[in-house]
C-alpha cells in the first residue's frame, strides 16, 4: 500500500493539503502509526481532490426525474442505474431482492359531516415551478402507510402532538378520546407512535396533519415563494409499530426471501389497529377551527389563524381508507471492494434510494454524495491503492415504509455480518449547514479526527469547529462548561429513522450516522415538493455540503477500511456511559420528587383550589410513591468500564510510543475482538416486550419512536414505572457493561503480548 | 363605638358570620384588640350582608351608557352622577377641576406606499351584538395620546415588541432603524416605552398594533363570539414617557389648577419625539406581510397567518397624525367620612372613572364596586357606625391619558396629604378570578389577614387559599418550598399603570392596590368593545367577584379607619427588602458572568462561526467588564432594618398580651410616626434622571413603564452599566433604610412607655 500511495501523490493538489489537511497534519490519527497516517492524509487530500459537485447535481437530476418509490416502475430504474454506476467504478455488484408487504391505498376519504360538512381533498396540487410535481400519476398518494383498513365516524378531538402525556392534559379536562377520532399534528413523536397511543386510549382513527407552527409559513416563507411546507402540503410516512421491530411486518428478525414464512398480516404486530391519514394544513383547518370545547393549552396551539379548540365535537368526520395490502419486491444494490489483508472484516456504506416521491433532499442528496464517494475510492483502487478491509456499499430500497431493504438485508445475512461487519456507517438526506454525526460512542474519537480536518465550505474552518461554535451559542452555561473541557465534541446516540437501526440494535454492529443539515431553507419532508426544483433553490443549492459530508464520510470509510487496527476508543464510550446512568439516575430522582409533589398538590386539593371553577376539572389519581432503585450494579459496571478503558488507552499508547505502528501480528488479533466489542452490548432476550431490539445502551423510545433512549431497559422501565422490571434491567445492562469490559481486556492483553518496539 | 356595634349586630346574616367570617374569628387582628376585632368583624360582616350585586350592574349599565373620556361631555356627567350618589349616602362631596393636555387627533392616515398600495381603516366596526359599539360620533377614534405630530415616510422595519434588546437583535443581523417606521406590536414593555426607544434609535415614527399572539385569536375566542381581542380591535392608550412623571405634561410637580405656570408645549419632556399611531391586526397585515429580509426570530412571530420577516422595506408607509393641542377640566370626585377620633389621619380609596370609550371593564367595573363599599360604609355610618380616622373616597377623571385626575390632586394637596394621608387604596378594573395584590410591604400582612377571612364567590374557600394554589401549581419547586414556608403570601411591588403612582412613588404614602382577575374569558382593553354587553358576557359576568372585592377593600377600609394602630408590620417589609437586595446582588453577578462569556463568545469568534454565512450577521461589541459593586452599605442597612422590625414586633406582641388594647394614650403618637415612616424611603432629589419619582424602594421601570423595579435607583444603574452611580444609589438606598429603621425604633419607643398592661 506505501508505495502505491507514493506513486499517487503528484496528482495531489498541493494547496488542498495545504489549506485543508495541513492543521491536522502532525496530529495522531487513531489506528494509525505516525507514517500511516501521513500517507493516508496524502491519501485524502487526493481523494478530496477528485470529489466533482457535477458528478451529484447530475446523478440527482437524473434519480428524481421520477417518483421511485419502493415498488415503483422507476424505483427499480433507479437501483439498476446505481448498479452500474457501482459496476463501472469497478465494484463487484448485485442486486438483492427482498419481497416485502407494502400496501397502497385503495380508497382515501375524509369528509367532515357536521356541523358544516366539508370534504378533504387529500391531493398536492402540482406547481408550475416544480417540474416532477405534476407526474401525478405516478406519484403515491397521501397516506400513511401500514395503516389498518377502516371506516369510521366520530366526533373530533384535537390532541396535541398525540403521545401519551397530551392524554393526560386532556383527561385533566375530562375529555375521552374512547368512540373519538383523533386529530394530531406532526412533530414531537415519531408519526407511529400518534396512532399506536390513540388505539391504546380507545380511539377509532386517527388523523395527522402538517401544522404551519412545525414547518410552514410559521418557521419561513413556503413553497414555492420559499421552502417551508405550504398549507397543500402533506406529510406521507410510515406507521408500523416500528418501535417493536423495524422490517417487513409480516418477516419479523428473518429475511423476506421467497422461502422465508410469512405471519398473516392480521397478526402482523406492527400495523396499526385503528385506520390513520395524514393531511394537510388546508384540510384540517375546517375540522379544527369547527371543533369546540376548551380552548388548547398554550403550547398544544399552532398556527392556523383561529382559536385552537380541544372538542370533543361538535365537529364531527367520517374518515375511511382501505388498501391494497400486496407485496412488493425491494431492490438493494450492494456493491463491494474486496480487503486485500482482511476481506472478511467489512466496513460497510449504505444509504436509502426509495423515496416517498421523487425525494430529492431524502434520500437523493444522501445516496448521490455516497455514490461520489464510491466512485472517489474506485478511482483510488484504480490508480493502485488497495483497502485493507473490504468495503460495502449498499443503496437501501424500501427505508420509507419502514427500513424494509437495510432490515430485511441484515436479517438474512445475519451470521455473516455477525461475524464479519466491523462498522456501519449510515447517511440519508444532506443539506446546508453543521456537521450531524450520531453513532456508537467507541467511533466518538475516530470522528472528531476527521472533524477536525474537514472544512466548512462556507466558513472555511474545520467543520468540528463550527459544530463546535454552534453548540456553544445554543446551550446552557452549565453545557457550555462541558464542551469547553471536553477535547472532542459529543456525537449523538442512535434512536432511529433510517437505516443503521438493523445493523445497530439488532446486531449491535458498530454504526455512524453523518449528514449535514440545519442551514437549508425550510423542506417538504415526504411530500411531492421535495424535488429536484426545490433542493436547487433551498436544500445544498450548490452542492458544496455533498463535497464535505463526501470528506468526511469518505474520510471513515478510508481509514475504517486502511487503519491497522480498527480505530475504537473506550473512554469516550465509558464517558457517554457515565453520562446516561447519571440521567437515568436523576429520571428516578425527579420522578419520585414529582411524583411525591403531585400527589400532595392533588391530595391537599391545589390542583383543584386552582383550576377555574366554571371549566370541568378532574384531578389525576395520585400515584404510588417512587421507591428508591439499586442502582449500584451499573454503577460498579460503569467502574469496572472506566478503568478498562483507562487501562486500554495505556496501553495503546504504550505500544504505539513515538507513533510507531502496532506489530503486525498484534493487529489481527485485535481486530478480532474490537469488531465484535459493540456486540457484548446485546442480548438475544432483547428488551422488554420487544425482542428484536437487542442493544442494551440505544434504542428507539417505545413512546418517542425516533428519539433514542440510552439504557432502554433501564429507562423505559423507570418511565413507565415498572420498579421491579427497572432493577432486574439495572442487571442486565450491568451485566453486559461487565462482559464489555472484559472484551476490552482482552484486547488489552492482545497489545501487552507486544514486544516492546 | 361599642355600643353602636352592638345595636347594629342583630342586622348581621348569621349563615354569613359563620361561613365566610367564622373559621378566623379567633385570629388576631393587626391594629386591634382582641375585643376589638371581635367587634370589628361583626361590623364587617355587616357590611357584607348589605352588598348588592344588583347596583353594580345597575351602575356599570348606566356609566357606560356612551363614551366618557376625559373632555368627554358624558365625562362631565359621569363625575356629576357619582358626586350625587356619595352626596346621597352622606359624604361630604366635591367635585374639584384640574385643566390638562389632552390632544385629540384632527388628522389620523397611515398608508403603504409599496410594494402595494394600502390605506389602513384606523376605525373599530360597530357590532350589532354590541349596544355601545355603534356610538361612533362620541367615541374617540383609535390614537396614542401624547403622540407627537408628524408626517413621515420610509419603510417599515418589525421590531417585535420595541424594547432595547429588541434592537440589539436587529443590530445583531445588520438591521438599523434610522429614518425608518417601526412597527412594534403591543405587549411586554409598556406602549410609552415603544416610541421612546423608536426615537432613541432614530426611527420617523412609530406604528403600535395589536398582534393576536398577545390578546387575539390565539389566546381565545374573539368578540364578538368571545371575549378576546378581533382582528379589527385596536388599543388606544397614552404613550406620555410616564417613567420620568405622571400626570399632566406641562406641569409637573404641580397641581394644573388655573394659576398653574405651563411649560410649552414644545418644551414638556414626556411627549414623544416621533409620531406614533395604534393600528388592529387587520391594518398591521398588509404592512407586516409585505415584509422582507431576514425571517424574525422564533419568539418575535405572532399568530397572523405568514412569515414574519424584518425588514426593512420593501413594505414602505406613510403616517400622518395631527392633534388639537388643547387643555380640557379634568373633573375629580372627592368624598369624605370625617373621622370621630382622629379627623386629620387619611384612608384614602381611589378608582378612575374615566374611560377611553366606554370602559366597562376598565374602570367602571372598579368605580362600581368602590362606589358600593362607599354606599356600605354609608351605610354602615348611618346606622351609628363612626370611623375613628377620615375616609377619603376619590373617584379620578383622566387616568388614561397619565394619571392626570390623581396626579394633579396629589400634587395640589402634597403637604397636606404628606401630613395626612396614612394610606391609599387604589382599585380600577375588576374580574372573576384571583385576588391580585400589589403595594408597600408594611402592608402584607394586614392584607394577608382580609384575604384569609373573605371567600371566593365560586370557589367556596377562603381567596388567599386560592391565590397559594393557584401560585403553587404555576410556579417553580423553588417558589412553591418558600410559598409553603411562608406564613403570608407575597405582594406585588407596584410599578406604574394606575393612580397609586402619585402617592406612593411622589409622596411616599403606604398604598395598596387590590383586583380579582385572571378567569375572565378575555378582554377589549382600550377600545370600543369593553363595553357593558362584552363585561356581562366575558367579565365578573354575574358581579360576584366585584361584591369579593367589595368585600376585601371594605374590610381594608374599615380595619384601616377604626384599628386602634395604623395595622403595619414590618418584618414582611424587611423581608421584601432582603429580596430584592437579593435580587440586585444576582443581578450585578449575572451581568458579570454573562458580560464576560458574550465577550468571550465574540472574541474568539464563536457567535460568527455559529451564524449562517449568507445571512447577514454583525457580531456585538464587545462591553467593558462588570467591576464588583459594594453592597455593603446595603447589607448593613438590610441588617439593621430587620433587627428594627423584630424588635418593634416583639413591642408590639408585649404591650398586647392576652389580646388586649394598646392604651389609648399611645395610640395616637404611634400613628403619628407609622402614618409618614413611608415617607422615609422617598428623597426630595428623586431617581437619577427623574426627580418626580422619589420613592426609593418602588418605581416603574425608565424601560418597562408599567413594570415595577425595586430599588430602582440601584437596579437600573446596574442595568444600565453606570457602575459609579449604582455604588452612588446603593449609599442613598442604604441611609433612607437606616433612617427608616430609625422611624421604627422611634415607634417602639412609643410602646416602651407604655407601662406594663
Amino acid at each position: 500500500m506505501k508505495s502505491s500511495v507514493l506513486r499517487l501523490l503528484p496528482a495531489v493538489g498541493l494547496a488542498l493539503v495545504l489549506c485543508a489537511a495541513a492543521p491536522a497534519a502532525d496530529q495522531p490519527m487513531l489506528g494509525f502509526s505516525r507514517a500511516g497516517a501521513e500517507r493516508e492524509r496524502a491519501l485524502e487530500a487526493q481523494f478530496d481532490a477528485a470529489l466533482r459537485r457535477e458528478d451529484l447535481r447530475d446523478w440527482m437530476q437524473r434519480l428524481t426525474a421520477h417518483p421511485h418509490h419502493l415498488g415503483s416502475p422507476y424505483g427499480k430504474q433507479v437501483a439498476d442505474f446505481i448498479a452500474a454506476q457501482f459496476r463501472s467504478w469497478g465494484y463487484e455488484t448485485e442486486i438483492e431482492r427482498f419481497d416485502v408487504l407494502f400496501p397502497t391505498p385503495k380508497t382515501r376519504r375524509l369528509e367532515m359531516t357536521g356541523p358544516e360538512t366539508f370534504t378533504a381533498r387529500l391531493a398536492e396540487p402540482p406547481l408550475p415551478q416544480d417540474t416532477t410535481s405534476g407526474l401525478t400519476a405516478e406519484q403515491l398518494p397521501i397516506y400513511n402507510v401500514y395503516s389498518a383498513d377502516g371506516d369510521v365516524t366520530g366526533e373530533i378531538v384535537y390532541v396535541n402532538y398525540g403521545a401519551p402525556k397530551d392524554y393526560e392534559i386532556l383527561a385533566e379536562r375530562g375529555i375521552d378520546v374512547r368512540g373519538k377520532i383523533v386529530l394530531a399534528r406532526y412533530g414531537s413523536v415519531w408519526r407511529g407512535i400518534k396512532p399506536k397511543v390513540a388505539a391504546e386510549q380507545g380511539a377509532l382513527g386517527c388523523l395527522i396533519y402538517s401544522d404551519p407552527r412545525d414547518d410552514g409559513f410559521f418557521q419561513g416563507d413556503v413553497y414555492p415563494a420559499g421552502g417551508w411546507r405550504s398549507a397543500d402540503g402533506a406529510q406521507r410516512g410510515s406507521v408500523a409499530d416500528m418501535p417493536l421491530y423495524a422490517g417487513d411486518p409480516l418477516t419479523p428478525g428473518v429475511g423476506a426471501t421467497p422461502e422465508a414464512k410469512r405471519l398473516p398480516i392480521k397478526d402482523a404486530p406492527t400495523l396499526t389497529k385503528i385506520p390513520v391519514l395524514p393531511i394537510s394544513a388546508a384540510d384540517a383547518a375546517p375540522l379544527l377551527h369547527a371543533l369546540g370545547g376548551p380552548v388548547a393549552p398554550e403550547a398544544w396551539r399552532g398556527a392556523l389563524p383561529f382559536t385552537y379548540h380541544l372538542g370533543p365535537g361538535p365537529a364531527r368526520a367520517h374518515l375511511q381508507v382501505e388498501f391494497d395490502w400486496k407485496l412488493v419486491p425491494a431492490y438493494d444494490v450492494i456493491a463491494k471492494l474486496r480487503g486485500a489483508e482482511r476481506p472478511d472484516e467489512w466496513v460497510i456504506r449504505g444509504n436509502h434510494h426509495d423515496a416517498w416521491v421523487c425525494g430529492a433532499d431524502d434520500p437523493i442528496s444522501g445516496q448521490v454524495e455516497m455514490m461520489e464517494e464510491a466512485r472517489g475510492l474506485g478511482e483510488l483502487a484504480q490508480r493502485g491503492w488497495k483497502p485493507k478491509r473490504t468495503i460495502v456499499f449498499a443503496a437501501w430500497d424500501g427505508e420509507e415504509p419502514g427500513l424494509l431493504g437495510s432490515t430485511e438485508w441484515v436479517e438474512t445475512h445475519a451470521d455473516l455480518l455477525r461475524q464479519k461487519a466491523a462498522v456501519y456507517i449510515n447517511g440519508d438526506n444532506n443539506e446546508r449547514g453543521f456537521l450531524s454525526v450520531g453513532g456508537s460512542h467507541t467511533l466518538e474519537k475516530f470522528v472528531n479526527e476527521i472533524a477536525r480536518e474537514v472544512i466548512d465550505p462556507e466558513r472555511k474552518i474545520p467543520v468540528a469547529e463550527r459544530l463546535r461554535a454552534e453548540r456553544l451559542v445554543t446551550t446552557s452555561a452549565e453545557d457550555r462548561r462541558e464542551i469547553r473541557a471536553r477535547a472532542d465534541l459529543r456525537i449523538d446516540a442512535l434512536g432511529s429513522g433510517s437505516d443503521y437501526t438493523p445493523f445497530l440494535q439488532h446486531l449491535g454492529i458498530a454504526c455512524l450516522d453523518i449528514r449535514y443539515g440545519g442551514e437549508e431553507s425550510g423542506d417538504a419532508y415526504h411530500s411531492i415538493y421535495d424535488s429536484f426544483d426545490h433542493y436547487l433553490r433551498f436544500g445544498d443549492t450548490n452542492f458544496e455540503y455533498g463535497i464535505a459530508l463526501a470528506q468526511t464520510s469518505g474520510r471513515a470509510l478510508l481509514r475504517l477500511a486502511d487503519a491497522d487496527v480498527l480505530p475504537l476508543e473506550f473512554t469516550g464510550f465509558a464517558d457517554a456511559i457515565g453520562k446516561y446512568l447519571k440521567e437515568v439516575t436523576q429520571l428516578a430522582d425527579d420522578l419520585r420528587e414529582g411524583t411525591s409533589e403531585t400527589n400532595r398538590l392533588i391530595l391537599d386539593k391545589t390542583l383543584e383550589y386552582a383550576a377555574d371553577p366554571r371549566q370541568p376539572y378532574v384531578a389525576p389519581m395520585p400515584k404510588p410513591s417512587v421507591p428508591y432503585l439499586n442502582f449500584a450494579p451499573l454503577q460498579n459496571a460503569l467502574a469496572r468500564l472506566q478503568e478498562s478503558a483507562r487501562k486500554f488507552e495505556s496501553a495503546r499508547q504504550a505500544a504505539q510510543t513515538n507513533g510507531q505502528a502496532l506489530p503486525r501480528e498484534a493487529q489481527q488479533p485485535l481486530d478480532d475482538i474490537l469488531m465484535k466489542v459493540e456486540q457484548a452490548l446485546t442480548r438475544p432476550e432483547g428488551l422488554p416486550r420487544r425482542p428484536w431490539y437487542q442493544h442494551l445502551i440505544y434504542a428507539p423510545g417505545f413512546y418517542t419512536g425516533y428519539g433514542v433512549k440510552t439504557l432502554p431497559g433501564v429507562r423505559e422501565a423507570i418511565e413507565q414505572r415498572h420498579w421491579a422490571e427497572a432493577e432486574q434491567q439495572i442487571g442486565i445492562a450491568a451485566t453486559a457493561l461487565v462482559k464489555y469490559a472484559s472484551e476490552i481486556d482482552r484486547a488489552r492483553q492482545v497489545m501487552a503480548k507486544i514486544p516492546p518496539g
